[in-house]
């Protein structure tokens, strides 16, 4: 995507040393464009423990080209199965990141050791490959049901889209899972208009989302993440669409914490609720979502603090929690399949349940 | 309640003029304690505007303050009356401004000008005085469910009340509605832990209802509001307690946007779903809540900008949302009464619905 008229993705081998990695430093959007240098694994862990880069697609990339970046260290298999092990611990829940490692571990463990460091970086570059064209296929498969509900509306009457968390292309290699079909609608003309939910603690929404839309000039406003049951009761979003960290064999989906509310309110107002993803963040090992997904448990500085712009543009970090009161932050959470009208993947539309995937991943089944 | 040893109402007559109103900016908690004077009835209506008081209960209180200011000005007939509307117009959600405004008139209106001035102070101090006792009475009434739940427990373990907003003593005059049967519950050395909604936009949640609990000694931890739906779902929460702006005959529930989420949550997981409030929340002249209740759109500021307090000491106003992103502010939702598992009011708890009202208050009816 463009940031002010310039392509770009949001991971790329440097290209004037051909081999250090550069990401955007998510955690300095939208108040600063800051683009990262990472030279090493630990450099690329510390970078998705922190998430200075995130979303689920994305820390599988990066992880991929941090297995790269410790092959020119060492590339012996020792090495390779330590740093797999290493990265694959930085976060707990989305399982791109562990379908990420396995995938290059596979590459690369039955190789010469000699061979590994091009191979690495062969196979990081097909995994962003790969994920932009099944982004791309999110969207061409997600634009229909917007397509369809503009059709129901009277000419002019915009499509109201409720999204959570940040699903474009900054969670993803380029495009976006959620956002995919959002932007292709309205790069097709189609009125859409997205309702963007804050996404507290982090504020993934108001912060990426909202960034996202405004730089490719998607109408939106941004909401409290409380306010979408009452637009949802008073007939104000038509779809909600969200992206996902992890979908299990039946069809649970785990997203960023506080999607399960909004799938309740859906459900309870009639709104169509659907989850895109590409195939890397199916977990076919997995059943139970609720039971079963590891939830991670972040830091409670994320609740008790917030960074933002003043108006006399300095960047401070200010509490917002009574001193003294102690804060908890569970960072997902899990909305059973019951809740979810469909899901969004590359391979087309399916339902959210056993025989909705595998149906379309019967070489996943 | 008190404030480091020192007993405190939310709203009072100043000791040395003895006509002044004293309440606290509720703006500046919990980062200062700062109080202000009302001394005429543009004041209160500014300090209810911009919510430096706040709280469904409060908010009529000072409104009946603010009649008694403007009857020292000017006692005349034409001028209660249009006092009486000026200061109905401030908010539009809380039925009680409505009714205590109702309340000054009545009391006031066939009286000689010349006895409005003493009998409106006396009237607005009855008015505080009712809510105290009704408040205390909500407490009285809520206790024995946090004591069923705690005998079902094994001993020491403690009981998770969820609460959204901020429904504590500085809501009301006293006391407190949801957080009445709460500090009743502590005093009576239950082993009561509160989640707290931090409850964006305006954090009464995380500034107030974490400040009020922690003052007084009650163990609480301070969640995003997007997290209670999860807490729920790994049985993390036993119930859930909040205060509200107006409750319907039939038992609708207007109350701080994000409520009707945490009920529909609360409902999926069967965990109870309690309403505290006191007689003046009822608006017997409205049954669909959904339909007939005016949600308050408060500035897009509230949403785009947050105060707090920097590690060093400062207060600063930070900007939180992208440059040039709008936001929506509804301030209020409504939770339909079949999400109500019941109502706690000063004359004891009933079911959220039209026969539950009128068995507890054939005189409304």
């Amino acid at each position: 995507m463009k940031i002010d008229g310039v392509p770009y993705r949001s991971v790329w081998v440097d290209r004037e040393d051909g081999w250090s990695v550069r990401i955007f430093d998510q955690t300095k959007l939208p108040w600063a464009i800051d683009i990262l240098r990472l030279a090493d694994e630990d450099q690329a862990a510390h970078a998705i423990r922190s998430m200075q880069t995130r979303g689920a697609p994305l820390i599988g990339a990066v992880a991929a080209y941090g297995v790269a970046l410790a092959m020119r260290r060492d590339a012996s298999t020792a090495h390779l199965d330590s740093v797999v092990d290493m990265l694959g611990k930085t976060r707990p829940t989305a399982i791109n990141l562990r379908w990420a490692l396995d995938r290059m571990r596979a590459a690369l463990h039955n190789m010469a050791p000699a061979d590994r460091v091009a191979a690495a970086y062969a196979e990081a570059a097909a995994i962003c490959d790969d994920d932009v064209e099944t982004c791309r296929k999110i969207g061409e498969h997600g634009l229909p049901l917007l397509q369809e509900i503009a059709a129901r509306k009277a000419p002019g009457e915009r499509v109201n889209v409720l999204t959570h968390c940040n699903a474009g292309w900054l969670a993803t290699v380029d495009y976006g899972t959620a956002l995919s079909p959002i932007f292709q609608a309205h790069d097709a003309g189609l009125k859409v208009h997205v309702w963007v939910d804050e996404t507290r603690p982090r504020n993934q929404g108001a912060a990426l989302t909202a960034w996202e839309l405004g730089k490719h000039g998607v109408p939106h406003t941004v909401v409290a993440d409380n306010a979408g049951g009452h637009l949802m009761q008073h007939g104000e979003v038509d779809i909600v669409i969200v992206g996902t960290d992890r979908v299990t064999r039946q069809g649970d989906v785990a997203n960023k914490i506080g999607t399960y509310l909004k799938a309740l309110a859906a459900r309870d107002n009639g709104v169509p609720f659907w989850v895109a993803l590409p195939h890397s963040t199916l977990d076919m090992r997995v059943r139970d979502g609720v039971a079963e997904i590891p939830i991670e448990e972040r830091a409670e500085a994320e609740v008790t603090e917030l960074t933002g712009r003043t108006a006399d543009g300095r960047i401070e970090t200010v509490r917002v929690v009574a001193e003294g009161s102690p804060a908890a932050n569970p960072a997902f959470d899990v909305t059973p399949a019951r809740l979810v009208t469909g899901l969004i993947t590359e391979r087309g539309r399916t339902e959210a349940s056993e025989a909705g995937l595998a149906a379309l991943y019967p070489d996943k089944a």
